[in-house]
């Protein structure tokens, strides 16, 4: 069993986009690996990781995990889901599995079924860019970002420990959390605001199909509320099909709250509108507050 | 009759702040007029606005918009509607009434009803800033900016001229509409947004009540699309109950399409899902390219 108390000297970074390639990116501007193994299905994104210097040797091959004492998986979610069964087999003994996944639930649950040789711990760093891909990636990525640790039956005290410290070396602040209620919090912070801005796009192209000057009147209002309609799909859905239950939720309680708007709108209530108006606005501003006090997410 | 082949010498702006404010400075800038009479409930208001060179003379009395050739009416819109009535007494004899309010109909059918001696266009500047007040102006807020004009009963052509070569004057760029096409639009693009992000912001925070972990969580994801939220609220439920109807007609449409999107998730229905999602993304990226290409509103 290799030991954990520091960071193994070999870690293996299955792809190469802007999680995986910041990551390198970050541990080699600490110094904090001996040699990082660059995995990617893309040649041209493996030559590309080389010539930054983002990792030591690559390989599109699963199989060379067997080298590394840590294996961290920045694939998409469902990919992740596939990817730790086949580890179940390629991986050394008492190697770590680290993922970055944006929903941990299922994944938990597949690192919970690893053999007993394995260590795992489920991780979501909460930052990310609206472009994606090693072009995107820089050293800075996880700096002063929250970083959740999700603990499974896989995880010895000594490999979160090891996490932790993988965290700390990219810079970010660790969370350690269950991967429930992980997936709870983030159904209403991160995926019914994606879910709402996507679907506020549809809903208006739709009904501004009749009126060619429409889109000539959308300000910036528009465009904020709207970014995360532009994210990933296979991001999204990724998100979506691996968190539905939890995001369902949301948007039924979201939906009863909005038909109740819609009534105080329909009644002209002023009072009740400027009641609960007041009440989002103060929230909202809390948060600005927060940020400023604490740095950004 | 005053003809408005060019700006009259004389111009009462009533309300200093943002938008206000920022349009005497503009036309200061421009040296477009001769005298800006600026008017306010406010002493501190108006003494700033002498102070910063805004404004030429001041007064907390609507009275004194006799002396001007044009008034401004730079208020909230249920104020501008109760201000209208007023300039039917005190207005001079041809002078153009001019708003800039974000809600056109009702303010439109109150210009309607002016005595024929007046003139009247309504208008609405697409442009503001998170923060609002006179410490908040800036010569450059109209430039670059959609300012719409709405004709009324009480538009001759020399007066949209003069509306037209006022909003020049700022910077902007103008755009001629109906009233009640403006109500329409605006209403998807600017307020239906608002009342998401507002409505985003309650449904989460009652939510997240029973986790004290759920803000810590919430990312510049979350941020983005409840920046809406944190408006005036003053100047929300000015919006909301001038152009109700629209809001809610709105509202109606985005739940419609949210349930169908909640129960693909529910279904797990990814090739739908998929369709709609790049749908939405490719739209809101078309949007980016748009603003590149000719400029925020």
């Amino acid at each position: 069993m290799i030991e954990f108390s520091r960071l193994p000297s070999v870690v293996a970074i299955v792809g190469l986009g802007l999680m995986g390639g910041s990551l390198a990116l970050a541990l080699k501007e600490a110094g904090a690996v001996e040699e990082i193994i660059g995995i990617d299905r893309l040649p041209a994104t493996l030559e590309a990781a080389l010539a930054r210097g983002a990792v030591d040797v690559v390989a599109d091959d699963l199989d060379t995990v067997r080298e590394a004492g840590m294996v961290i998986l920045a694939t998409p979610v469902r990919t992740i889901l596939r990817q730790i069964i086949q580890l179940g087999e390629m991986a050394a003994d008492g190697a770590l599995i680290l993922d970055l996944g944006s929903t941990k639930r299922r994944i938990v649950g597949a690192m919970d079924r690893l053999p007993a040789r394995l260590q795992a711990v489920g991780g979501h760093p909460m930052c990310g860019k609206e472009t994606s891909g090693l072009a995107a990636a820089e050293a800075s990525l996880y700096r002063d970002k929250l970083f959740v640790l999700t603990p499974t039956a896989r995880s010895s005290e000594a490999s979160l420990a090891a996490a932790t410290e993988l965290a700390l070396a990219a810079g970010a602040r660790v969370l350690v959390m269950e991967a429930e209620r992980h997936d709870r919090i983030v159904a209403a912070t991160s995926h019914l605001p994606s879910v709402v801005a996507s679907n506020l796009v549809s809903s208006v192209e739709e009904w501004a199909e009749g009126d060619d000057q429409a889109w000539n009147l959308a300000a910036s209002g528009f465009r904020d509320t709207t970014r995360l309609a532009a994210s990933d799909v296979e991001m999204m859905l990724d998100i979506l099909l691996t968190n539905g239950e939890n995001i369902a939720d949301l948007m039924r309680h979201f939906s009863r709250h909005f038909a109740r708007l819609a009534d105080l709108i329909y009644e002209e209530d002023e009072g009740a509108l400027r009641e609960r108006l007041e009440r989002a606005a103060q929230k909202r501003r809390d948060l600005d507050n927060q940020e400023r006090k604490s740095g950004p997410n």
